[in-house]
């Protein structure tokens, strides 16, 4: 079935909503996070650990799988879920963000038909097309498609990502038309940096195709200030439908989930809380730390005394530093757990704020935890 | 509380024996083997994943533990259990293998005091005796220490082991006089390589210093043959006390553990299973398979259909093979539940084969399976 949004509540003083996303797989709450299974799997996690964080949907992402092992060979194994054992929902990126950013020496031609690049495991050349990028998705049998976009970096001329908004429009329409898998949902993407005039064309324009939902791209691709993300939610978010989800893509900071969720934004998705574990960096009520500190050598309470995470239940941080001193992998894959709790967790927060109409207090005591008194988000 | 051992059954034909042995940590049965958690972890996986895959005691190292994080620290931790959540039986080695296998460049001074060596990590100078041994396992709070021994090469002369021999068993005592643990049981070490006099002068000279059970040791240290490591065995299982638990070190093997308990040995360590997963290694009924290997690109079956264990009941060896060729760590980990799982349910086999008294012929079906009909075990 294709998924389904609930508007259940916008909270008093925001854009702030509360819903319930119904999918192949469940009905989930929103906003949500959505942690990054880039290859198929949630680096060093199993889907039991992810339902253990109560994780809902997560992402896998179509360039990494069409390269390594192919769709084909997911197909052949009865889709993504069967492939990696997960029951939950999975939505696939389109592909349109790494070959901006892992193309072989960022080189890449994009022509109206679709962009020719090379591989950055093997420098192969590879020609990616909207209609490509949903075919292998319908292939992979995810639960939510994304439409094929261009993600310009932030440097890009007003021209520039003028054109680009438009082509981006014309290759969503070419790949909704050839989508074909009905147990799969497909969005559109509104790109225009911060632009006012582009985000809203972009907006509108996607909207006309008529998605199951829709997302904010260009936020976080190369150098985006906060500010313009902000401005980038702000002047996308009043043209799209109200009872259809709103995905951000690519944003996974604390403190950049409340903005957008105050801004109107249901879903996240991002690579942070498992690429920082791998440095040995936690989330906390205070700002992040790194474990590897040699502070936390003699220091046998967990993480977080608050956390409810199988991590900070059962370990302390000299544990985890000592793992992850001697570079054994069970201490990134404690820190992968206790991160992704962190967020989802800090969604379940946003979730009650919204129906107690209090997300601007919780905002302002979150900031003043995680930045200090003078904190201040745009930094 | 000191281990204890019941000898519950011999099997007919061979001094096979099934045994419990009760722990500080609950009662286990014997054959058993004991997983490698060098680093206080097993590598990539959690405590509740060896319960669940029915592992009894763990094995950890203490020259790691002594470099890191210290002994003291894991004191300060309330003891290697609680430092790395782990709530069965531990054994920790004496550090007298690690001083042989890892010193810097090899290069070590033996004298009657201890061993001067440098460490493998930074080159420091280091001194081990007998007594840090001990004092250092002590303070970790293992459930069984073991003595400090000297661990010489296959290549040793017969006058070099003899004078080794004798100086290991006066290390034994000196072990023993300093030990102070009342909750950790200490274990002697048979040493003498592959002669008989030695392995029966060690085993009757260490029987009377009276520890709460016995290794077998120097069998798996540098380029030992099979047939000396068999020779080992039985030239020492026959002055060990039958109430006391015999412990083959280093042994992992499928063949070896049922050659070993055939012999008469009760419990075996090795880091094989854990260490062959990172290289893409599964052991299986018909031997070993390198599961990186192309043919398995497109096998959706598991490792092995008949295996209980969670990589088996989820995860085809297409995905693993995936996993592994994307150098994602759950690959590993899912490789390491299987190997360990194995080598347990090979223990459980062998349980059912004393019970029922034929355990010759379990022996020649299982050579027929792993090594083909001509199998022989010595190679």
């Amino acid at each position: 079935m294709k998924i389904k949004y609930d508007l259940l509540k916008v909270e008093k003083n925001t854009k702030a909503r509360r819903g319930k996303l119904s999918t192949n797989y469940g009905i989930y709450d929103t906003p949500m996070f959505m942690p990054v299974g880039t290859l198929a799997n949630v680096k060093t996690l199993t889907p039991e650990e992810l339902k253990e964080m109560r994780s809902g949907i997560i992402l896998s992402n179509t360039y990494h799988l069409w390269l390594r092992p192919g769709e084909d060979i997911v197909a052949s194994a009865g889709g993504l879920h069967k492939f990696m054992h997960y029951d939950g929902p999975i939505l696939t990126d389109s592909g349109g963000f790494q070959v901006f950013s892992l193309a072989k020496n960022k080189k890449k031609d994009i022509i109206e038909e679709g962009v020719h690049f090379k591989s950055h495991l093997d420098g192969k050349k590879l020609f990616l097309t909207p209609e490509l990028s949903i075919q292998i998705q319908n292939k992979l049998d995810s639960d939510i498609a994304m439409s094929f976009d261009e993600c310009p970096p932030a440097s890009a001329s007003y021209e520039y990502l003028k054109n680009s908004v438009e082509r981006t429009i014309r290759w969503a329409k070419r790949g909704k038309d050839v989508h074909s898998n009905p147990n799969q949902s497909l969005f559109g993407i509104v790109q225009g940096g911060a632009h006012e005039d582009l985000r809203k064309f972009s907006a509108i324009e996607t909207v006309k195709l008529d998605f199951d939902g829709y997302s904010i791209g260009g936020v976080a691709n190369d150098g985006e200030s906060k500010e313009d993300m902000y401005k980038a939610i702000d002047y996308s978010i009043p043209y799209l439908p109200e009872h259809k989800p709103r995905y951000l893509m690519g944003v996974g900071e604390p403190i950049d989930l409340i903005e957008g969720v105050i801004r109107g934004v249901d879903l996240f998705d991002c690579v942070l809380p498992t690429r920082i574990a791998r440095h040995g960096n936690a989330f906390t009520k205070f700002g992040k730390i790194n474990i590897r500190n040699a502070k936390y050598k003699e220091d046998f309470s967990p993480i977080e005394k608050s956390c409810d995470c199988y991590t900070c239940k059962n370990y302390s941080k000299s544990y985890i530093r000592h793992l992850l001193v001697c570079d054994e992998s069970l201490g990134g894959r404690l820190l992968s757990i206790h991160n992704i709790r962190f967020l989802i967790r800090l969604t379940e927060d946003l979730r009650r704020a919204i129906e107690e109409d209090n997300i601007l207090d919780y905002r302002k005591q979150f900031i003043e935890n995680y930045m200090g008194k003078n904190g201040n988000p745009l930094n």
